[in-house]
């Protein structure tokens, strides 16, 4: 049987706004202690540009599904690929590991949420 | 030929821009001062959501188009689609002319920066 | 001796954080959810308002610190009043137990560190 | 006879919103472009981190008087104050005009709406 949209449980919700909240922290916080005080690749432009934007894209999905309207699912496409753009740009950088693992979880309950 | 998307132009983008913080303000104003004074159906659940939810997706849009990596057309996306459904709640709901004006201009544009 | 800002342990900072984004997330998940669908007092124009501010106030009041710049103990301090005109707000229309304690703990925590 | 937060006028109110906006838009896009690019000094994690402060903090700013409850005053106490450490550090940083006259430009109508 197919699974539908309104079939998603209130705890599978809360998963994902917790999953999103974390990578929000993990991103924005990386980005502007580890990788400002690391310097050299940590802050190329485009690296630095990406964590910004996970940052914003997973706390703004966070905030659409506590907000509770339906229309949350395209914000949560959204977000899974841009975690899965973090993540790539993360392992490329090297040391960023704890935001790998964030992005790579939160793109995960994000596209579950997206279905 | 085929557009891609380092052809957009920067006037592109700023026209983007300013589309996406404009439904933004329109959104919001409207939600926390037009539609919680009339009452009735203005503050219906779904439709109160999705002027919030529609509100929060311009902004983030913006934002990342701000942040100007290439990821943003995700969230352009997104935030078209979050607009067409806030413009047809509006137009449901009557009385909401400038709503439904501004998300349907900045569906348009995020449409054109998505692709 | 005296107690200065750069006295303050990171364990602290993460516990305001930690508050704030609780508070975050129980105003605007009850005001959405629970005020919009309950109506009557629930959705009066100021009460709504103070928990839609009171929400923005304490997400930012966490990026703020996350991002780690000294600056944020005047967002704290503006924070700390925005929770406590919300928890007096929700007091009076009563049945919002959950949203009074997460602002008075909030509040508690940002006037720590905004001294 | 004394000046009251009720006789604000709403033209005034728009007038600090469209300045805090355009502050944050200034902030959040010098930072991202023209600081990551430049390098150097413009990186030095405490400017950066008060350019992302800034920008949050001003977007935030218009974010409260837009939902319209009085509680906005002390949102705008905050940022005046977070657009003076900003105007400062761009001035000390140099090449950072347009960032600067935004700043000392949304400090000056915030002190006005805090008031």
């Amino acid at each position: 049987m197919e699974r539908t949209v309104t079939q998603t449980s209130n705890s599978e919700m809360q998963a994902c706004i917790d999953a999103c909240l974390s990578c929000y922290q993990t991103c924005l916080g990386m980005a502007s202690n580890h990788c400002l005080t690391a310097g050299g690749r940590h802050v190329e432009p485009e690296h630095f540009r990406l964590m910004l934007s996970c940052a914003e894209a997973c706390r703004t999905c966070a905030h659409l599904m506590l907000i509770g309207s339906a229309i949350h699912r395209h914000q949560c496409a959204a977000c899974a690929e841009i975690c899965a753009a973090c993540a790539a740009s993360c392992e490329q950088v090297g040391d960023m590991d704890d935001c790998v693992q964030a992005c790579r979880h939160c793109e995960k309950t994000c596209r579950t949420m997206a279905a």
